[in-house]
C-alpha cells in the first residue's frame, strides 16, 4: 500500500542495470493480474540493447528517459497466441474483432500496472509513455509485432537518479461519484481544480506556455484537437491494419 | 510483492460490509496511479445499494458475485469533467474522438488494479467483471454516465467467503519476448500450453462441455465469434452515442 501511494513517475535513470532477478520478478507479478476468462490475451516485450533502444526513442518523440533507461517493457493486446493455439488444437478462433482488442488491452494494462508497482517495491523507478498509442505503427515495426498484436503500454525502468516529489492530484472526491455519477456543477468544477490552480509550479507553467489558463495549456500547447484526431484515425488505421477490426458476419 | 503474486478473483462474499476507511484507502490509492498528462481522464463510481446493485447484477449477466458483494466499484474513461473545465477556463476541449477515449481508459484501467490490489493489502476480496465492456451501454443508463464517459473495468469489493487456489498461469517465458517479438512456432504452442493441457481441472471443463479440446470450450462455449462481432459493433457503437468519435476534422 506504501508503494502505491509513494508512487512518482521516474525520468532520470543511472546507468546501472537491474538485476536479472529483479526483472524475472517483475515479469512474474505481471503475469499473476487477473485476465479475461484466464485466457493472458497480451505479450510483454523487454527490451534492453541499445540499438533497438535508440529505435524506440526516436519514436516515442526523443523523449531523454527512454534512452536513459536500461529497460524497456512494452505491453501488448496479443490474440496472435491465443489464436495460433486455437487453430493447433481443431478449433476456430474469431478474435480478429475489436472487443477482442479491448479484451487484450484491459488485460495488458492490468499487468502494466502489476508490473509497474513490483519494479517499484524492488527499488526501481518506472516511467509510462503516453506515446505509445499515438506512435503504435512505429512500435510494431520496431518490436516485430505480428497480426492480432498492438502495443498498449510502455514502461521505462532502472534505478532511479532522481527524487522527485508526488504529483499533485485531484481531491478524492472530485473523481468519485457516489452509487451513481453525479455530473459537475460550475461550482464542483472550481472547488475540483482549486487547489491544483493555486500552485506556484502552475503559474510557472501557464507563464512559460505564455497562456492564461492551465487549461489552454493542455487545449492548446499538450493535446490539441487535431492532433488528438489525427492519432484517433491512425490508431483506428492501425487496428484494422493489425487484424482487429473485422467486426461483421463474413 | 507478496499480495501480487497471491491474487486470486474472489466470487463469494460475507455479507458484512467493508469498513468506509477501507473504501477510503482504496480510492486514494487508485487516485495515485500514473495518469496522462497529470490529466486524470477518469471517475470511480462507487456503488452500495442494493437496489442500484441489483440493476447492476441483471446487466452482469446476473453473475451471482455482483449481488453478494456489498461494494460494486465501476471505473470509467472520463473526459468529461475535464472538458467541463477547459470551457470554465476560456479553453475550448478537444478530446471528442477515440484518442481520448484510449486515453481515459489506460487511465481508469490502472486506477483500477492500482484499487484492486489496495484492497487485497487490506485483507478483503475482488473480481473484475469482464461484462462491463459487452454491456457498456446498459452501464451507462443504470449509473447514468453522461457523454464523454465511458466504463471500462468494474470490480466487486467485499470480505472473502472462499479461499480459492491461485488461478494456473502460461509459463512467463510464454507471454514474455525478449528484445523484439518472436512469433510461435507450433512446437512454442505445444510447449506454453502443456501444462494447462494437463491438468485435471482442464479435463473436467472439457467434458463438461462437450468439446474435445480446451480451446474448443472457449471459441464455441465462451467467447464466440458472433457474440464478439456482436458485442463489438455495440461497444463502438456506445462510443459514437458517449461523444468519443469524431475524429474527422469539422
Amino acid at each position: 500500500m506504501d508503494i502505491i501511494l509513494k508512487h512518482r513517475s521516474i525520468r532520470k535513470y543511472k546507468s546501472i542495470e537491474p538485476e536479472d532477478e529483479k526483472i524475472s520478478k517483475i515479469l512474474e507479478a505481471a503475469s499473476r493480474a487477473s485476465t479475461t476468462g484466464s485466457m493472458q490475451v497480451y505479450s510483454i516485450v523487454v527490451t534492453k540493447d541499445k540499438e533497438i533502444r535508440k529505435q524506440l526513442w526516436d519514436s516515442h518523440f526523443k523523449q531523454d528517459m527512454v534512452l536513459q533507461a536500461p529497460v524497456h517493457l512494452t505491453f501488448c493486446a496479443d490474440f496472435n497466441r491465443f489464436s495460433k493455439w486455437c487453430e493447433q488444437r481443431s478449433a476456430k478462433p474469431g478474435y480478429d474483432n475489436y472487443l477482442s482488442f479491448l479484451t487484450g488491452a484491459i488485460d495488458a494494462l492490468l499487468a502494466a500496472q502489476n508490473a509497474a508497482l513490483a519494479a517499484e517495491a524492488l527499488g526501481l523507478g518506472i516511467c509510462y509513455l503516453g506515446t505509445v498509442t499515438w506512435m503504435a505503427d512505429r512500435f510494431i515495426e520496431i518490436l516485430k509485432l505480428p497480426q492480432l498484436v498492438v502495443p498498449v503500454a510502455a514502461l521505462t525502468i532502472g534505478y532511479p537518479d532522481e527524487n522527485p516529489n508526488l504529483t499533485p492530484r485531484l481531491p478524492v472526491e472530485g473523481i468519485v461519484h457516489q452509487e451513481v455519477y453525479s455530473d459537475y456543477s460550475p461550482e464542483d468544477i472550481d472547488a475540483i481544480y482549486q487547489s491544483l490552480e493555486n500552485m506556484s509550479e502552475t503559474k510557472q507553467i501557464i507563464e512559460e506556455n505564455k497562456q492564461e489558463t492551465l487549461a489552454q495549456v493542455f487545449t492548446l500547447n499538450r493535446y490539441k484537437k487535431a492532433d488528438n484526431q489525427f492519432f484517433s484515425q491512425k490508431f483506428l488505421n492501425t487496428l484494422t491494419q493489425q487484424g482487429f477490426m473485422n467486426n461483421n458476419e463474413d
